[in-house]
């Protein structure tokens, strides 16, 4: 059985967050086992799995990619929808935009230290639209 | 329902590339829901998704994908595949060659904006196979 | 029909490791036709797919990955669990820790070049866990 369930996240500011919580809320009830596909319907977005813990990880992500990806490179012809566009289709590529998580027990099977995050590289990148995927 | 579809892609030259209208000519009528998930069989290119409209966006990444991974690094210890190859293989790495993408209404579940992308790292790559999963 | 398989690895040293064999032992006999997904449920390692041939290529991977994210960045505030840690989720970020290998013929269907490759960041990661989820 596959179900889809499209779902809004609300506007994050920019930068690495952390959503497992607002995904799971947003799913309802797991069947006993399957897997669930993420899909984040975004070019200058990615979702990611990383740590849940410490939001250093986060801050720390967010200004790596700042600097692996400069904005106003003198490389770049793609400029006229601000600064902060085509890093963000770069990063998109180098995070990946869809992922899937086993479940088991009715839960996602994520590590302990496993949560899913949100990368947010536009400054004002608004709703951001996820499809959740359950198979079953 | 799992339904495996080898496809072949005709040659293309180095660089990103939407193929998009490729992969939905070639896979035929998709089911009500469900999920496509595409398998790049090649260690030398990827598959990813990103903007489906200005093709100022795949030459941008074509540029920046090729200083992030310079040709003849003196790192590199496997040389002999020619100087695109082991730039390739990290590429690959970077982009990855999997993706999945959901169906819903009998269509991918595609945003306004996203695009099918092969990613050609290789000078050469020659044709290319992809298997499409439709699991429904 | 959905099955997961939870899998222990034994502890590998940094670097990336072929584990195609070690993952298609341990999942045992595989539908005639299906997906395979492989999720890794950890943050400082990754999966991935690359050349299964010569070593070379996952040394040149390691050397490459270290070079990108050095060790001892004066951008990094998540400092106090070592040196390897925050370059560890950094680079899982980039490389990804699921991916999804089409079933045909009860086989994985692998490019002749492809292996499963697990990509151990840390210096002491000791035994991963992958979660092997079989859709047929």
């Amino acid at each position: 059985m596959v179900k889809n369930i499209p779902l809004i996240l609300p506007p994050f500011p920019r930068g690495f967050h952390l959503i497992t919580a607002l995904i799971t809320n947003k799913i309802g009830i797991l069947p006993e086992n399957g897997l669930l596909q993420l899909f984040l319907q975004h070019t200058s977005a990615g979702i990611t799995i990383n740590e849940n813990a410490d939001p250093t990880v986060r801050y720390d992500l967010e200004m790596y990619f700042n600097r692996l990806v400069l904005e106003r490179d003198s490389l770049f012809t793609h400029i006229y929808e601000g600064d902060d566009d085509m890093p963000s289709h770069i990063k998109t590529a180098l995070t990946g935009n869809c992922l899937s998580i086993p479940i088991m027990n009715r839960k996602l099977s994520l590590g302990t230290w496993q949560g899913i995050y949100l990368c947010e590289f536009r400054n004002h990148g608004g709703e951001r639209r996820i499809i959740a995927t359950i198979i079953s």
